[in-house]
């Protein structure tokens, strides 16, 4: 009985979100059913996490124990056949019998792009958040930098999250420009809901100078959720990749 | 009457092309209701040239004549709300009278996107032609040399294409790659229909080792249309520039 890593990734655009949710379509049950199609058996797989509604991924991490040995190469190219245009696993491994995809993974990379132009970008706008007022990112560097470490992020989840403890390590948070996006990237050990995209929403706060930098200390500091920025739109967050131990992963 | 110079970016995912078709949406009449919305007056825009059905465009060049008198700005703000998310007006500027969107342009930037990669990129599948074999880039920019410069192009171009003269000047053919896509950047005084697309798929054909670079030396000599690469899949296609003479754009 193979237990198999797989990185799937997706555009979020038309789901409700990787977990089955009362209303809508979710991602994780169109992949079961995908590889239920290929293993004619019932499939059940354990990810990493979940993501909301409308957040992409380049690498999900899910994980499934099947009766079947097929060649690992198959696990891809035949679950894809299966699976729709937007939904495609990357990435088939044989990890060892009780890999645990939450527990385990080390750390998570989330980037989240922002578009910062007074105009519509009608190309970038499933991908990126739309900001029009200049965003200064020297500001935005600054309170960033206050993220890094282990602290009570109850400011930076939603208000129906149901997670037992709020304190999170965050490893990095990078702020980049290219051509047409500011990236930041974000890289910890796991994360409340929403976490990301209210970090996101504060640091675009600072950006505008609506906060300055220290706020983000206050924050941390006295865990208050109005008092920090609101959550930035889901299309503009995508889950880049999530980090396991090399020693589970050389089966 | 001051005539307007627009550049309008637009996702073709979901269009039948820039100008009116028989069958689909076209691009060219929604600006052309969304000026009259703003206007309060039919308008009737002329392009720089046409894009086929499913072929992006970050910077179309359009130009229109008003009895109106609003400042640059309204045409930008003002029909971008007449305007679906796909379509933004993203620059208008005043132009001489007279002013010839086609015969004055002095060339054109098309880029075409390419995923390399035996697996579906589901957050890239809009937007580049996803190719499973591996391509030899170094060959692929070795075939491009010999388009550079003043040749018949009659094998690089649509069977429907009416075009009068098949004779087209090519200034440059880059080939880039960056962490996910190969770009290859043409640009050239004007091209016939589907032209860039049989480039790329010839390119394609080189990369692959299908033919040899010095094929699109002959290819150009005996503008046999069949002897060429097919023509890549539109959405890989964007036009990203129109560049006019400085002096007509200093109004």
């Amino acid at each position: 009985m193979p237990t198999v890593l797989l990185t799937i990734a997706y555009d979020g655009t038309n789901y409700s979100g990787w977990q089955v949710q009362p209303n809508g379509q979710a991602i994780q049950p169109i992949v079961e059913n995908a590889l239920g199609l290929l293993l004619k058996e019932q499939v059940k797989i354990r990810s990493s996490g979940r993501t909301d509604a409308g957040v992409h991924a380049l690498a999900m991490a899910a994980a499934f124990t099947t009766s079947k040995d097929l060649p690992l190469r198959a696990y891809v190219e035949g679950a894809n056949r299966f699976l729709p245009v937007d939904i495609a696993i990357q990435k088939a491994q044989i990890v060892p019998d009780g890999f645990k995809p939450i527990p385990m993974a080390k750390s998570k990379h989330y980037r989240y792009s922002i578009i910062n132009s007074s105009v519509r970008s009608p190309l970038d706008r499933l991908y990126s958040w739309q900001v029009r007022e200049p965003l200064d990112l020297r500001l935005m560097a600054d309170a960033a930098s206050y993220f890094v470490g282990t602290h009570n992020f109850s400011a930076f989840r939603a208000s129906n999250c149901t997670a037992k403890t709020t304190i999170r390590r965050i490893d990095s948070v990078d702020i980049t420009q290219n051509e047409t996006l500011i990236n930041i990237d974000v890289i910890g050990g796991g994360f409340l809901k929403n976490m990301v995209r209210i970090m996101v929403g504060t640091l675009v706060d600072v950006g505008k100078r609506r906060f300055v930098p220290s706020q983000v200390e206050a924050l941390l500091r006295e865990g208050k959720r109005k008092e920090a920025g609101s959550t930035s739109p889901a299309c503009g967050l995508c889950l880049v990749r999530v980090f396991y131990p090399e020693s589970l992963l050389l089966l």
